[in-house]
């Protein structure tokens, strides 16, 4: 029998895509699907490219009634307002996967001060595990609380594992420069994401104080052993999906390019959403667009001393609903790729 | 047992596309890809969205050898190179899918007006079938040898066929105004498909001239009853995938919206990959982008007695590969959707 | 000594493209730039690349002291809100050029019918000119009230224009399938504005009912002679500027290709800004990008009788800002093409 | 009197550029414009944006007359081919620009090691001057053969020069993260820039290995007073035209937002072109589309102690063409904006 999955907060790009992944899903099954603003609306209506493949009718969300019916609950929510899910869902003995900010930080006073609200479900944190897979699978798979990472850590941080892990890059000299398509930003109206200020436009924003920096250095932080901070720079590229980062860090031994990939594919070996491409390939965002895989590229650069990393993900799939699936089914015992195995669309 | 499927032309657009579906179908193995430039080379080095999907190396064309090795054989080559492989595949008898337009025209004279080149297997064109599974699906089934259509007919003629088959339509007034991504034109380079000469832009081409023309004016022809012509303009859209089609007729008699609709959905009643949508929606290319379906969108406009239809597909599903693919399964006998069921990617 | 111009909804799209001209325009000189949402802020710090080319404020509308202050006056606000606005210019006598819908149709009972809202300044409609300087140019010049066309309009009339005025045109076969940009959709928050949606898609919209009908239908039908109908279809094109309209009509009696050339040639010798292009070339938007043309392509089509016109103008120059400067040259006894000449922006 | 100015290799985008922008220059005259692939055309069927604007004919390079018919020869060809026409404009004591990257590098050895091909003109490089105008103005004025930036480098150097001129920032730390528009790569055909791969796609590319490094370290070492290696990563964007660097840097002692702010606005006091954006205010590519700026935006990194300054041109103005004017206007004495002052288009 399959399991019950609810969607709080549907409505978002990020639900649209739980809706998408989850309809192909043998084993599970949506059980209710709740909005802000679309309450008894069909939800093909608000997604027509989902006509016919989904009956389901947004609903407001009767927190206790959703979450009885549900197995598991994917909270798509802005921050702050996942912890009373997560708390009544905690209460009745379900399973949660937060795909917004409010459980990533194990520490509640950093969270307060990047993300300036108070916390509301201090006492989770400790049971919260932060949802990278490929890091922290065993973790995952006897959780309950999961707290998605965000699109941007994502990328960042499996870009610097292999070499964080192995004390190969200097902490002091880390640079992130990612670059992420506009669905990020969500389905909200702003003029950020109007057309005509995006479209073949190109720019930074948020320097320095992008609220996924404390999330990247605490986990970068853990595989190194140690605090540091990263300068992260997030950029807005004109196109739907897909996310690029760009990672710097200075090497504190001599590496061969050669033994740099042999590291690497030896780290992700068996991963199933890791391809570490070949010597002579670098990652596209549009090879990965669709899927759950994190492309990564190496260059070893001996003249400056210096790596950089190119990792690609689709943000709204390995950045947001499709890792949440690979959360749910590590959670459920399913096989972890489960709906979410395939190549992606090109061109 | 698995058919085996060889792709001759894989390394275009709509082969990379074949690939891309075929790896996902439980019925299908590939035997063999050939190309005329990458024979030699990992087919995933020319398509590194496939990374890890497939581990068949590309071949020069050993025709008779790679006939012998296969059950079903799409063309993907361009127009005048299919009927050597069809004529060898037939005396082999082996089941042909192509994706050119050389058996797409019964009338080998009308072919080489608007093709230029002489037919050199006219003996097969009346073996061969028009292949569109929604208007010929019980032919599709008994033949060997099919004639995939062409991505701009594949919109319009759905798009038609009930108004024609019912003689609604006063055909001398019909017109086409299609609309199509750049996928449509292949991989190969030309300044037509060059990023700085298309990007943020719109053109129409080939007015008057299409080789597509012959092609929609058969088939609407046969659903009529009659032959007569059409004006029909394609455009370039600035946009990877998609067409949509804009098409106008005059009632030959008064028709409700209402009665249009239902009409339409009595039609394609049963069909998995029509969707004819409901009053207050209209197709966009987005919404099937990614799929097999067409998306058909109904306006009588009572001011001018002139119903306007819209008609989405995907042109490298829809209309080259994922069609190619259905009429692939109506050959075999499985079931029609095999691969290709499943919502697009949006946004 | 320059004329004093005012802008009243300077923070529109529209509003922006009037400062680019009119900040490189000899004998204009921006007074006021009124605004509902950002008075008190420098113009720049809403449109930032004109920093450094305005040091002008947004202020909140005072009508009477903004009028008074003004030579000329443009009116770049929503239908219904030019009303007031123009009769109060009217009072002090002051020139005006709206960019919006209120004074384009003489028959207020269409304008309400359509538009949806009671006409408040009818005595004022026999005194509006239709401001399309390449039919009405000696009309502009004696009036004081101008109703600068409607986008779509533009670019529809200019194409049919020369047929009309010489009978070619059958009336009853009219059909006019336009595609326009996002930016024509103004800066307006909307789903149907957010990148997400639109960019990588394509659709019609409004198909027989968008408010521009009833405006093409009027002045074609001046061209003409006699009233008629027309279909028109916009369509959403995924770039920022830009419309090209393809527009179809059954000729009365036989044209060459030559002969219609010729034709259209003459119709639009002397004028600056139609372009009718050579054999050969056909309209492309980018052609025309950042500029007051209106480039024109012309197909007869032997086969089918008809012939196919394509014309393509920027949305917010010759399809809005351009053409209402253009306007005001006329309005002031300016050179025509003064602020307005040069080629555009390509790639 | 104009001065007559050819272009050497006119039918590439830089090319196209520079007869857009000479086309509105009172001083300059189009004498040639020299071409290897459409000679006899004219120039507007190349580029028929042009139409209207120019009646020159696309002609072969015929060296001597060329240059004799000519007092400012502008080169655009790929590197390696202007050796000779700088060879002999300088013996016939004609003034050159050339666009390429042939006389940028001081050092011979450092050329012959980065491009591959031997330098043909050594004698030359002692007399040719780096174009960048704000940094090089008097000896530009004084030269005859001017090395025109490349477009990354005028990004980052710009972005760069104020800190390194008051040994502000650490120079073993800098790293410089470009992305650029397609149509830096040029008119040429590669699968490259075929619209199907780039579209809806983000890539690194050539990192640490483009050509663009030896010619930001050179010029960057000048400013400093010292050598040093720089990491440069160059991106390739889905948009037509437009740069943005993204540079990092550790400063050598603290600065503050506001001090760093001031630094820049008084090192580019009087510069028509540079516009050091206010507190607030981050560069975006489209706000310099079309113009010769280049707009600086500069955040102070308290916890990183890094500066992280972005810097956007329209890679074929100001890293081009425009540019190239600019170095024209000081060799000839013309006002340094001639041709080349106004706003960019926006939307």
């Amino acid at each position: 029998m399959p399991v019950k999955v609810s969607i709080i907060g549907a409505t978002g790009y990020a639900g649209a895509e739980l809706v998408r992944i989850l309809s192909r899903h043998p084993d599970a099954e949506l059980a209710a699907l709740t909005t802000q603003s679309y309450a008894g609306k069909p939800f093909w209506e608000v997604y027509p490219h989902l006509y016919g493949y989904t009956s389901l009718v947004c609903e407001e969300m009767d927190l206790a009634r959703v979450i009885e019916a549900s197995d598991v609950v994917f909270i798509a929510l802005p921050h702050g307002h996942a912890m009373p899910v997560a708390l009544e869902a905690g209460r009745r003995g379900k399973k949660v996967v937060d795909l917004g900010a409010d459980f990533r930080l194990s520490d509640y006073k950093v969270y307060e001060q990047w993300y300036k609200v108070e916390h509301a479900a201090r006492e989770l944190l400790a049971e919260a595990v932060y949802g990278l897979p490929e890091l922290n699978r065993e973790k995952i798979k006897s959780a309950w609380l999961v707290a998605n990472p965000g699109c941007y850590p994502t990328s960042a941080i499996l870009a610097l594992a292999p070499l964080l892990k192995n004390n190969l890059a200097d902490t002091g000299t880390i640079i992130i420069d990612s670059k992420s398509g506009v669905s990020g930003a969500g389905r909200g109206l702003s003029l950020n994401t109007h057309f005509g200020e995006v479209n073949e436009n190109f720019r930074a924003y948020n320097v320095g104080v992008h609220r996924h920096t404390p999330e990247i250095e605490q986990e970068l932080g853990r595989l190194a052993g140690q605090a540091f901070t990263v300068s992260f720079t997030p950029h807005l590229l004109p196109i739907t999906r897909g996310i690029l980062s760009t990672v710097y860090a200075r090497l504190t031994s001599p590496l061969s390019q050669a033994e740099a990939l042999e590291l690497y594919r030896g780290f992700y070996r068996g991963e199933s959403f890791i391809r570490v491409l070949p010597q002579g390939f670098l990652p596209q965002t549009k090879w990965v667009s669709g899927t759950n895989h994190c492309d990564i590229g190496l260059t070893v650069d001996q003249r400056t001393g210096r790596v950089v990393v190119t990792a690609a993900i689709d943000n709204l799939v390995k950045g947001a609903a499709g890792q949440a699936v690979q959360n749910m089914n590590l959670l459920c015992g399913f096989a972890e790729d489960t709906a979410l195995a395939g190549p992606g669309l090109y061109p």
